[in-house]
């Protein structure tokens, strides 16, 4: 399918719209996907402050339809979206079970790989999920994140006693609190202003600021700020033996007082992407509310507005419309 | 049991032998222990820097016996070592069945409660055990060293396929890779100097330097080195999803990249003191081997000489007879 496309290029920060861009060629193994809905994301955010050293086609949230299959033309015109890391298959991590972890990985408008914020984008096959038909497309965009939301479950077992608490009320933050909730644990959101706090209210998730929630009394806390102001008050509320979950990255080094992590026993977890199927299960069976997260929708020539909107503070889930 | 006893005295980190120090009085609940032997810990060391602000008799690694306890004298005559919290049975940590995270807690020899460096001492009769009769004295004095070896197992799951390394050969890395070969891991233990590497190969055990070990490749790390190298290493030895198990306390702040925990999801976890009953049944199993770290054995008259032997780089375990 040769011709080219629209999308968003990045290159030494700066972002543009190119008209003129090739539409990729796709092999067997591939599909070639027509983007409906992208949505963005912290990291693309990021990106534009040299986070990662990218040039190409920014986005990775995405739900679209396959136009092209060669030889896997059960695929076509199935809806779909798709895991972000493309694996090499042959690494340790590969063989190990956790191609996310590939050593060799591109990542899907992140690292040497074009990505959605186009009219069409290129993946693995094996990258893939069908999204049920009952899942609108404006859910099915959500679905990477709220996978990187379910990771947390993945990794830290919840108890229904437990004490568990989300420091920051952003996108991540309010996704994961819907899927903690859903464990029936006693759960709290950190928030610092009253909008996400209404919003929080509405899906019968508490809230409290930091002055409110008990010193040393949770045994979770998911920590979805990434600035250290955010570590310091987990590092606060956690109580000994609990876990500190990290949900986002940091920029440049942190400085922690590791003898209290040893003295208190606290447990520290790194967390990143997460499994897609659960995801879109949760979204199938309508237990997770993401439309109240859209607070932008713009079609690709206004992504100049769509990245402002998306940098305002209280700003959660901003869509490009194809 | 009224009148005086020999013991070491710490002041504004001065250790003095005092000769007329009275003997503890004891009440119902609690036992008076003479006591046989008492090893010097890095804990005590780290108390003539001012590491905690104590002012009463150091020590808390013991074994002795019994020699008065009001109301429960069935524990007369009987040798024992004991627990070194002393919990208030009321906080929330407490009640949680974590009676070593006691909000209120003393602890023996290091906060606000005089430890075993004397002729005597008292405890709570619950924090006591039995030592089997077939433990020698010289084994039984390990075993709070040896229970915190085994709490790294008590708090993460080591599988027979794990890879596992152990950084730092001093007493408890030398303990934990006697501990950690028993479940059958493939285990090294990072060493810098050739005599603990010849110990460990009388034990069974392999060592390797840090350039010899694959970087990313390891399940499991156990950090004892207490320095921010240390730590530094286990990070580039970790694997992706892999567990780093801090078991040595720092000096102050230590800067580290979280970003790197994020994205390769490695777990950090902190780990203290351990459970004392495991610990006895591997000693009197014979399964763990305790007399080659003893590297020196005073009278408490000469404990400036013992002081300084467990100083010295390459010391193991100083022992004070009585």
């Amino acid at each position: 399918m040769a011709g080219t496309m629209r999308g968003l290029w990045l290159e030494n920060k700066q972002l543009s719209l190119r008209k003129n861009l090739l539409i990729p060629d796709v092999v067997a193994g591939e599909a070639l996907i027509r983007v409906r809905l992208a949505g963005i994301c912290s990291t693309d955010l990021e990106m534009l402050n040299g986070y990662y050293p990218f040039r190409g086609v920014p986005g990775h949230e995405f739900v679209g339809e396959v136009v092209a299959a060669p030889e896997q033309e059960a695929w076509l015109g199935k809806r779909v979206n798709g895991e972000i890391s493309i694996d090499c298959g042959e690494c340790a991590s590969c063989l190990a079970g956790m191609p996310g972890h590939c050593e060799n990985r591109k990542t899907l408008g992140i690292f040497d790989y074009d990505g959605v914020f186009a009219e069409y984008v290129r993946l693995p096959i094996r990258n893939l999920h069908a999204v049920p038909a009952t899942v609108s497309d404006e859910q099915a965009v959500f679905t990477e994140l709220l996978a990187a939301a379910l990771q947390v479950q993945q990794q830290v077992r919840v108890r229904p006693q437990d004490q568990v608490v989300v420091v920051g009320a952003g996108r991540l933050g309010i996704l994961m609190a819907q899927c903690l909730k859903l464990t029936g644990c006693d759960l709290k959101v950190i928030v610092r202003r009253p909008e996400p706090a209404a919003l929080l209210a509405t899906l019968g998730i508490e809230s409290a600021s930091a002055q409110e929630y008990r010193e040393r009394s949770a045994d979770i806390i998911i920590e979805a700020t990434g600035n250290a102001e955010g570590l310091a008050l987990a590092k606060r509320l956690v109580k000994p033996r609990g876990t500190i979950v990290l949900k986002s990255t940091y920029a440049g080094d942190v400085s922690l007082d590791l003898s209290r992590f040893v003295v208190d026993e606290i447990t520290l977890v790194g967390s990143r992407c997460g499994p897609f199927e659960p995801a879109l299960r949760l979204l199938k069976l309508g237990m997770v509310s993401v439309e109240p997260l859209i607070t932008g929708r713009y079609a690709l020539e206004d992504f100049e507005s769509g990245y402002q909107e998306a940098l305002r503070p209280g700003s959660l889930k901003v869509l490009f419309e194809f």
